[in-house]
């Protein structure tokens, strides 16, 4: 943490100081830009640049953490259908500390110096040590959510949340079935089944470690493990062991997908969050026209645009918020990262088996 | 028709009196029956038996027309999931007239002696001359429908209706994409699309006489008719001389359903009913997440044993035949085929292009 950093933290401090402290003392924002789409290793600058001062109804925060997320290195290589113009700043989440309030809060929003915030809104470009928000695009983080948990909390757990929530009622006893079990949406997916009493059969790749990701994936509340191999012969949902899942989740793609919808239950629902195999889903017509199988997708990004004003969003927060705070949603597997190491990162995410593990979270 | 059957038929002719006459002539009934799963020209056997006396509630029937559906081959082929039990009588569609009624009609029946009946129920086995249901288990037609479309009404007029009416909220100036638009079913979409003011672009294989099936399915109503290798390259959508389809009905498969998936419109629907490439469904992990395709299936009988008893199911029944008597829905192409010849005609009926032609309708 820099001196200026701490200077800002410092307890009792006014918005008004502050406010003139930043335009006195010209602080410096790292930020992660580029200019063009690319291999983000290749593409992006860390600039320096003075933070300007926040006007009536903006707010200056210092970010604490932000996340690479698979979308974020996709959107950078333009393979993404969010297009940002250029020149754009990478990044969609994070959480960060608010050090200034334009127009001395004049702007009317219920946002103080110290509050922890994250972003509201998609697509504000978080790989920066500092930035200027409109108070409209940040959200107060209750105090007591660790800067993991609330950096990584806006895609994947909201991700999961709607996805068990918004396609099938699920009762406690129900199961969900889900690959990619051990990422970072797999792992806030188990959290919320068994803080739902949903049984959560998850499946991973088969690795050399697969008994120590097993025993981790249960730890977290997952009914049960299987590689894509086992869930081939797997007699878990005939045998009555597991209720027949109503809904499957994911993010593979391919002939694991397929092996997952054999197991659905009848009327069941497959959402497609992700395609890591980069192979299209495959879905025999007999399963639809005789199973009633349904096969639909979920886009956070959309979902979010469609219900930004809308009472559920702030019950989903007020949700996991809660969760958090008592122990039972935890960040996914991470490793905190200097932000200046950003070329390691960025590089390390794209071979972290395709981002199925650990998640980078840029500290600054 | 037999010297028997235009007895029966005799305008005037009395219940009670028709009744004892049956019995009295012993009438006999033709019936093909199979006693195991095979091919149906092997496993069918005409069988000559004589009809009892309809009992109370009862309704004795004499058919007029049966058609042969896919469905009915698959189910002697052991390929269906309803599975009958032996022995079994072939078919699931009829048109019949009422020659007696069990006890008098002191069954409560509001059926009389002379009425059009259609089964209101599947799994009958209508492949008799005559037969004896419950009067529960009939619909009255309404005089004027005529026999090929009365015989073909439950099946695919009713799989069209319910795919546009159930998935997406059609209006005037929609386009609706199909594929098989040459099937019976096809037929039945094209026509209810046209009274409906929904633009209705059906594909078609390629074959030498496509100009000539062009003509033939615009006359029934499609807006626009494409070989497969058409649709892959039109401009019709992209071009706006037509919305983008909210909707498509896809009977095939493979390829041809994973073109139709590509013009849909955002958020648009592709309900299967049939598979007739015998490939699934393809379904690109973007079009899940990013373009919010969904993908579904129908299946008729479902939907049939669901709303047994819902207002639905008589308001659908009432619409269709009131497009029927204005001459807006008309019976697919079709072959009246004398009973007899069975052989031949389900033989032929494997035979015709997977189905996608002219159909076979028994006459007795």
């Amino acid at each position: 943490m820099s001196f200026l950093a701490k200077r800002f933290t410092k307890p009792g401090a006014g918005q008004h100081f502050l406010a003139t402290t930043v335009r006195q003392m010209s602080l410096v924002a790292k930020v992660l830009r580029y200019g063009e789409f690319g291999e983000p290793a290749k593409v992006l600058r860390l600039q320096e640049e003075p933070v300007p001062e926040p006007k009536d109804g903006e707010v200056l925060i210092r970010t604490l953490g932000a996340p690479i997320n698979p979308a974020d290195i996709n959107t950078i290589q333009g393979k993404y259908p969010v297009k940002p113009s250029f020149p754009a700043v990478g990044g969609n989440e994070c959480v960060g500390e608010v050090v200034a309030i334009g127009g001395g809060g004049s702007g009317g929003t219920s946002l103080k110096v110290g509050d922890r915030v994250v972003p509201f809104a998609t697509g504000l470009g978080t790989w920066r040590s500092h930035a200027i928000y409109s108070a409209g695009q940040l959200m107060k983080v209750p105090a007591g959510i660790g800067v993991a948990e609330a950096a990584t909390i806006t895609v994947n757990p909201c991700t999961g949340y709607r996805m068990l929530k918004d396609f099938v009622s699920l009762k406690p006893g129900d199961t969900v079935i889900q690959n990619g079990a051990n990422s970072a949406c797999g792992q806030a997916i188990i959290q919320l089944c068994r803080a739902w009493n949903i049984e959560c059969v998850g499946v991973v790749r088969d690795r050399p470690d697969f008994g120590q990701l097993k025993d981790y994936l249960k730890s977290l509340g997952a009914a049960e493990i299987l590689t894509e191999e086992e869930l081939r012969t797997t007699k878990l949902f005939r045998d009555g062991i597991f209720r027949k899942p109503k809904l499957a989740l994911n993010c593979v793609g391919g002939k694991n997908a397929l092996e997952m919808s054999r197991q659905l239950d009848q009327a069941g629902v497959m959402v497609t969050y992700g395609g890591m195999s980069r192979e299209p889903v495959t879905v025999p017509t007999a399963s639809l026209i005789f199973k009633d199988l349904r096969f639909v997708g979920f886009w956070m990004t959309r979902w979010t645009k469609e219900n930004a004003a809308s009472p559920a969003r702030a019950e989903m927060f007020n949700e996991l918020f809660g969760l958090i705070d008592r122990g039972a949603l935890k960040a996914p597997a991470h490793e905190m990262i200097a932000f200046d190491q950003y070329i390691s990162a960025v590089t390390n995410a794209l071979n972290i088996q395709g981002f199925v593990g650990k998640k980078y979270i840029f500290n600054f």
